[in-house]
């Protein structure tokens, strides 16, 4: 960390500064510029300073990170990318993984019926809302556990491993019996007390980043599970909150070669809910892939008008099975397979 | 609802919209303008409506929800304004409501002394954290149950009720216990499982605003405890994460009266968060009381620069001291008291 | 235009609005809900309402548009996609454009060596600053009219068309003897001085999105040259301000599926300004491409570290050639050429 | 101006990094941490730098700038408050100033009739578009010269100075014969072409802050024309674009006290643009006056449903007039004067 004294700080004023930071057993390094004096503040555990209370001090103008404030998420921590294996599917190598299913399970039927089409279609997870967080409460809520048990059966006939999202730390015990791999969505990425439960599971973690998440937020997010002891976390960019209006949210293209470079944990595109409209799904896909994305999770629905949720960005089982065809080649394109 | 068609959309789409609004109970009412044709959805249960099903079928445009998505947090719903008694203190009624107190309860010694100081400034609420959610694993998490019982302490030797935030819904038992309001946190404003169980509490909720929540979002997450039937919800504002870095987040002044017309709810400004520097508490203060405001949270602490969070926004009792002598005369200024 | 009126309007203040309709010239619908009458505004005129006056009238609670304000950048207006041939340039057609040079032209033997690096490894236009418009007085602001005859020296040289940013309407006749394409800046989206002058242009205008800019915005822009009668107009994604810091814009990769289904106009890619680091423009360049874009900027350097300006974001020679050979893949896995 | 080297960065990087700074004439300050080398660049003219250059060199992670890029526009350069005097009004002093007029001047009975109640509400100088930068080209544009003359007869019919837009720098000899400060609207903040011609105008200048323009940027901006020898520069906050749809812009309240504390010329809050609904006026402009603004500019029209421009946003005569009385009591309440 670094704090930047005032214009005309007062050597007692420095001298403070100073003591505090040696006080907390950090080492300093004064560096008296024309105008400004700097104090560099030195140790392993840069991560563990608070800079907010070195801001309040007289004198001293603004502190500025030069670490960042995750550790087991970074690179530095390991220069080899994290793959998961989820019952053989491979996440994070060069494969690139197809997630894909309904917004919700709206019935045993339907769900197989996506869960064969996925299949057919080269998909690699079958996704599927049982617990969903819906911003109206009078809004449909899930099927709960009837939705789990459908997705299991799932499952079983075709061989797909399964996500699903689990809402708080109380509905653990219960997601954590069917899914394979627990969903985290993007208005619980900073719900610490499912972050640290989350951490003490042996099943991997699917996290969303928040809906006007940094990329360091998402990254301390994973920290919290990591930090638990789960190392199997896989990141999602989802699309962030903008003044835009002509789409639900700005998939944020950039986060994707950012995540890769400051993480080795895998990084996975959502373009439904980073668009919002079916119809920019198929472009936004393509191009989460050549940015390099290890997968994606996209909405399929065999009859997206009747959907109880999140039609307008859900593909027809017709339209999920082209779009395949058409990621392939670029997933080849970019050095990958699909 | 409106649902608008493509230019030249074809009659057996329209038709189809047509039925599908049908299907679904509604009324409709059609109208054929130069360029598009703009089917109106009539019905009380606009809010029970979902458009999204309607954006993907054949031939239109987009949906525009004319009704808000809220019911018993709108002022439609109660005309008359909120007031809401906490052992004696009237919330939303013509005193302004000053709720002070430090971040974290760090011991019982500050925030006995805090209490006090709180108390003798004119303060009417206590607030003090027990547990934090803080963005990294590694910050202190707060002193859970024991920080409970100081501010229980506290609240017996200064009479002032007392507000602390709870995180999950496994942990109202243990609060609720102590608390005299539940404070929900910026990062759980979406969290439905803890919304939802506060729905079925008796004492009053303070709800804050998601760190980039919109207010209809805010109103609808006062929905969600409301229609558990828990009516004493208070709604606060602050501040909203904008691209200006000069602060740490956007104090949105405007949401104060937006809200006061649109909801029956009291409203309270949080400057602290809103600003992040303490430099800039007093104004914003001002600002959010001569706006209408019914009552001010903010971050008091006896050593900031030894805060063991939130250092930077935090007010000495001195500071915090004289700001309650210039908010009392812009109170007086708009016509309430303080 | 649709105008929501509030909850119990009385008939009087209908009325009121019906008339105002009538009066303007537009006829009325008029569509009684349950709780909310609702009056549809009728005109082939639409994009001429101002729906501001309407939103002042009692018992109004607010407007909405149902057309988009723009006509002649639409895709109602010309089915066909637009292709701007510039000296044999085809910009909008099956082959994706290349446009690069240096953010500044420094000299003259840097903007040659520049050219025809660029020509060599496949770039079909070269861009390069005489104008510059820094936030900063005290920046380098190019070398003007000696920028401009090393540019057209360039030209001679290699036979790239060439392309300049003109900052204000008092150096179109200084920039037009010289530049194939006139570039307008980011800063100078909603200059209308300029944009209406350009419209009087018969060369073709490069349009940069707003650093805020909507996508609307931004095609109102255009609409402004369209309508002054010069129809040559190619719009650019360069990425919007947002909160996230960690890259210097985020690049909308969203925007550009939705300007080619609402506009005509070819778009193309600028990843430099879109991330502001030259390590992720690879990435972002290859996402654009895959994502629908008809052409790409980017900035290129002999020397990044000595630039004058935007050294961070541009790549070198050899980084150029090679990045070119990855788009190649890139444009024929989605059926283009480069 | 630190340069942040990457973990493990190698000697001759450093030594490269090292090099480049005392080429540039600076002075190094190194600083070796566990994890990183930072190297600080000091230097009496740190603004003159451009760390872009410097991210670009092998071993680099990321440069932090120490001081503010502008030095003329600082409360550095000049600890008292600039108090800009405009034919008697004193703009940045003990008394509150209030700008009031049209959005645009539509005729020459309706400027005088606005004039004239202006002046007797007790408002200090009057403002009208003559010019008007519209986002549409069907939009109405403003009289142009006849509308500058109808504001030159209404000043001397009340003696009120008067403020109205210049759009480029083409139009400042024309919009200088008649005005008594330039207005610089929102789109134009960083038309450096427009600014620089400022820089050398005696008449003072009225800056607002970008539709999504930082403090710092329009601190910059300001410096433009500083910095060209115009020293009587004010500065406006009229809201910010954000995710908020429930107003026009989001009124940055903290940016008032942050630019007193990092500036010392004049700010003026713009309540109507700050929030595009005359509901809202009221509230926000009471809140500015709280939070230490020198001045505010509203919009006022005789029949606000008939304007031609900005209806939604101004006050009738009548409420202008009782906004006047009720902001002079919160101008007392902090100290100042209306």
């Amino acid at each position: 960390m670094i704090v930047v004294m005032k214009n005309h700080a007062e050597p007692a004023q420095i001298e403070a500064v100073v003591q505090r930071v040696e006080e907390l057993g950090y080492k300093v390094h004064l560096s008296r510029g024309e105008a400004r004096t700097i104090i560099g503040v030195i140790g392993a555990d840069e991560h563990l300073i608070q800079n907010s209370s070195f801001e309040v001090m007289d004198g001293v103008e603004r502190t500025m990170r030069v670490m960042q404030p995750y550790k087991l998420a970074s690179r530095d921590f390991s220069a080899a990318s994290t793959v998961i294996d989820v019952n053989g599917v491979q996440i994070g190598g060069p494969k690139i993984v197809m997630m894909a299913g309904p917004c919700s399970v709206e019935s045993r039927s339907m769900i197989l019926e996506v869960a064969h089409a996925v299949k057919e279609a080269g998909g690699s997870v079958l996704r599927g809302g049982a617990f969903k967080p819906r911003s109206s409460p009078y809004s449909f809520q899930g099927l709960g556990e009837e939705g789990l048990k459908h997705l299991a059966e799932a499952r079983e006939q075709t061989g797909l491993p399964i996500i699903t999202e689990v809402m708080g730390s109380e509905d653990i015990g219960l997601v954590g019996e069917y899914t394979d791999i627990f969903q985290v969505g993007a208005r619980n990425t900073q719900n610490y007390s499912l972050l640290k439960a989350l951490g003490k599971q042996s099943k991997p973690v699917f996290l969303k980043r928040g809906i006007s998440g940094t990329v360091q937020e998402l990254l301390m997010s994973a920290e919290y599970i990591l930090s638990g002891g789960n190392m199997k976390v896989m990141v999602c960019e989802r699309g962030i909150r903008t003044y835009e209006t002509a789409t639900r949210n700005t998939f944020d293209i950039n986060a994707i070669p950012v995540l890769k470079e400051q993480s080795h944990l895998p990084v996975i595109g959502d373009p439904a809910h980073g668009t919002g409209m079916w119809q920019l799904v198929g472009a936004v896909a393509k191009a989460a892939v050549a940015a390099g994305a290890d997968g994606l999770m996209v909405e399929v629905h065999p009859d997206p008008a009747r959907a109880w949720s999140d039609g307008a960005q859900s593909l027809t089982l017709e339209r999920f099975s082209r779009l395949m065809q058409e990621l392939r080649q670029v997933a080849q394109a970019v050095g990958r397979d699909l």
